[in-house]
């Protein structure tokens, strides 16, 4: 085979992509069902569904354009973010119905359990982000699915030994994702990656596609928060209280990142890459801190708060990461992600103490609370390791280090030839 | 007039426009009406006015953007798409409504109405799809009226002679668009097409920004299966099935279609026309198979066949029509809506055979259900001559051959000039 | 201080931001508070959210994308969209409740609140497409702020001394921005605009970001005028009304303006800004005429004479503004919010009078109307100078004239550099 040829993907992408999604559709044939006792549910369907549309749409549209930035590996950005999405919601969708399986003898389809997968996706996709464009698709499937169970294995050991809400354990879905793609980007550095690749940049165009990504996850965010919030549907108003702090969290990071991307920039001008991640902060942070969170204004303060940690991380932590540790995490997730993610439980944790009526209840929840970060950070730094390590041996076909941030190295090129 | 000017559409398309628009005016004035006794209708509200919207969103920002993809025609593909669609569904709102014209006195104007306006006018863009850059905006226009015309006498003969339910006629718009414009393509083929139009082809940016309309379709198609089944509000058990159905075989097909692509493709590379439109085979198909699926895994598999036969269609049987069939179509809307569409008309047929109780209501269904699919092929393709016949006259001036796909023969261009 | 660096923003927008965003969480930390008798209200949440979330497209993505449209200007199109609407929605919820601090002790945050707030930013927003590529972003967050107050201020004087309606105070929001802006734009007059900025034109590919922001806007345009329609929930009568003559006002809209785009060009061709922007006139106007149109063709007949007058508006008076009057209005504004704004108040007058039982209701009526309008034009007029001669000094470092329509004064530049 000649060495142009080494990196052709066509025996190892469409294997994998044919043999897990058999795997998946055998799975259903045995396991899954779509739940029937839905007239009861009548109200939950029309209280859940468009919620979860907005989800869909932050993860498939959000993720997907957001990732669009580089400017020769747009393509790849959207397209290999629909095709990991697609294959890990179904994978999601298996893996948390297995202790269903186990209570009810079937894996039941809801809006509910649509929404869960989606939130994993978005875990695994926040993990991709760090290690975008130097990677296969082959790569980033086995990426996707490695994390998502991790992570579905961290939420079943959080809920059943420290008796973690299940809401508080989806939430950490930003940390675990960020620290995961973290560890990944650290076993896969490539020599030489302390200076930015060349074709590691934006234009005029993919940037404001890009721009197009964050806004749909500025906008929806408040959804993507408050729908797992409410059980019972007597009361609205907890799910509300979300969907207004989240709002008002966004708003105010909106402004913070913009302010303080100024502030530290020589010139006194903005730099996109904030006012495209370092925005969201604000929703990451209170989506963590959420179930503590009660009054408006402690939730603009943590807006404030995640944009100015996130934008000083974006400009000054992440360029030490690489040159330091030679963490060379493409899209930030440490700034955007992961620090945002541990301000919002350090928030929880303060509010929760200052709310406890006498000492015994704060230092238990104060235990169990940073158990559970530890948890989460080993068990999603463990995991990034092993995931990184599977993927360094030659047989997945790593990108050649010129082809890194490439759409030629994936797909079949428009430029030239037309689309027939 | 000199040659040049030979093609100003000044003295054709505001007259077409301003003729239909106040004949439509005219009809609205005497015959329509927005239903009053919405007062009981209260619930329905709520459920179809989200779903309705996102049936909008995919006609007008997903049909209209997945036609962008030319390199030098997008302006043309979003902005015609709006043109036609706001001219079509007016134009489908009276069509359907001469029934109940005759029944009750008017024409009432309620969401579900402008759902099925919506849904006709799908119709007719996929016919449009097969024509895309090789028509002036007058052939559009027409095209959309005469097609909706056909469809909705479709379903009326469908619903009046065969008793189909109207939810199944309905579902035919997918191939009753990619025949019609499939003769579209044929009568108004072109000497020379065999070979690539030096303008037919995408780059980075339009390719990208096609990729956002298949991803407002792919995220939205749920809606788009569901929004009409539930006619009474008691039990959302099967609108909900609709969803979860579509759900899976879109994410199946999303995975089948990269994965064809990328084994069919001698380097080993994903094409991104593949990715555009295969990825939605599996909605097309499931729409029209749709009452007859009960579990998720028959879902999955119809996405995947879905998704294998228009990937596979995309490849080999597209460059084929053209060359042996003389059969140019744009947006492969033969792989794309045609042969999904088909595929999802024989599942439907084995399926109900194989839960028919006995051999008679078996054989009556398989016979209905073939007359169904005679009749609306050789309605649709006969339409679509006859409309072809109609455009080829001069009088509607064509396009040269080398002003094809070219937004310069149809826009003031912006490049040089400003926008005042 | 070099020349060079005499542009820097850095010592300017930080400090307004941090200022302005600290005031407003003290605010909030001593008046507001998100509201708690929900349990009542759940159905109002359901109704509000999504049709909330439409609006929030529409101002986040729509505004800020129909923003993108000049070549070397998107980033600063979007991005400042987002930082003045994420200013503004806080400044808004602030002035909405001073009314209700009053009465009941605190500004209470609920989805009604938040609509209202969104509004109130679009008003804002209008008004600053008159005045963009001309300014900074400092100018921008005081054009916002000082609109706001203003416009508040206008829908208050008209409630409490012509008891207008709350609604048809909002409405005017078309008719405050675009007379506010206009002034702005002629006291921000920069000399030799008259002649065309070589960096004020459209590519093709910024022209469709910018269509891609109309088409949002044009979607969801009918929750934008039904959403405050309803204040008792057991009809929902006047609220479906208010939908579906928006909907078929832009449908006919689009078809006009494209007609009149046509017919008014000297090639017979499109001309891309008319579709962007004059598709939208039919919203504009039956918004504001609304609450007296009943029959749907009375609202076609609106879209199409709203369409007519923006048409015409943006190819005869945007260039006779410029010349005769020295006001630059770059996303013309008055053809497409102010005089199609004023058709609707027309309109209504006339519905009204020709509804009125008696000669005294109608004189009555049109007496308060008028004054309505006056009220409207004189303040936003006045204070739309106000603030031109406010933003006039130097201190707030205006940009230079060759800077205009340029994203490189005031975004770290990513066409060199990389994006760390």
């Amino acid at each position: 085979m000649a060495p142009q040829h080494a990196q052709s993907l066509r025996f190892r992408l469409p294997p994998l992509l044919f043999f897990l999604q058999t795997g998946f559709i055998v799975v259903f044939i045995f396991n899954v069902d779509i739940e029937q006792n839905v007239q009861t549910k009548q109200h939950a369907f029309n209280n859940y569904y468009s919620e979860f549309q907005d989800v869909h749409v932050m993860v498939i549209l959000g993720f997907g354009f957001l990732a669009t930035f580089l400017v020769r590996y747009s393509f790849s950005g959207a397209g290999f973010t629909l095709l990991v999405a697609a294959m890990a919601v179904q994978w999601a969708v298996i893996l948390n119905g297995v202790e269903s399986m186990y209570d009810r003898g079937k894996i039941w389809i809801n809006m509910r359990s649509l929404v869960v997968a989606e939130m994993c996706t978005a875990s695994s996709l926040i993990a991709i982000g760090a290690v975008l464009g130097k990677t296969n698709p082959v790569h980033l499937l086995l990426i996707a699915l490695l994390e998502i169970s991790g992570f579905v294995l961290n939420g079943w050991l959080l809920q059943t030994f420290l008796k973690v809400q299940f809401l508080n354990t989806i939430m950490l879905l930003h940390i675990f994702g960020a620290f995961f793609g973290l560890m990944l980007s650290w076993v896969l550095y490539r020599q030489g990656s302390e200076q930015l690749h060349e074709k590691e940049k934006i234009d005029r165009k993919t940037g404001l596609f890009s721009v197009m990504g964050t806004l749909f996850l500025w906008m929806f965010w408040p959804s993507f928060n408050s729908v797992l919030v409410e059980v019972d549907h007597l009361d609205r108003g907890r799910s509300l209280r979300a969907v207004y702090s989240t709002y008002l969290a966004l708003a105010v990071s909106a402004v913070t990142a913009a302010g303080f991307s100024v502030l530290t920039s020589p010139q006194g001008k903005l730099n996109l890459f904030h006012i495209q991640r370092c925005t969201l902060a604000g929703g990451v942070a209170i989506g963590v801190a959420m179930s503590a969170v009660h009054l408006p204004w402690v939730a603009m303060a943590i807006g404030f708060a995640a944009a100015l940690i996130s934008t000083l991380g974006s400009r000054y932590i992440k360029p030490l990461m690489l040159l330091a540790f030679e963490c060379h995490d493409t899209c930030g997730v440490l700034s955007v992600h992961g620090l945002p993610g541990i301000l919002g439980w350090m928030v929880q944790l303060l509010l929760q103490i200052a709310d406890s009526d006498d000492l015994t209840t704060a230092v238990r929840f104060a235990v169990f609370h940073i158990c559970t970060l530890l948890i989460t950070l080993s068990l999603s730094m463990s995991l990034g390791l092993i995931t990184g390590f599977l993927l360094k041996c030659n047989f997945w076909r790593p990108t050649h280090n010129k082809k890194c941030f490439d759409d030629q190295a994936f797909w079949e090129f428009p430029h030239q030839a037309g689309k027939r």
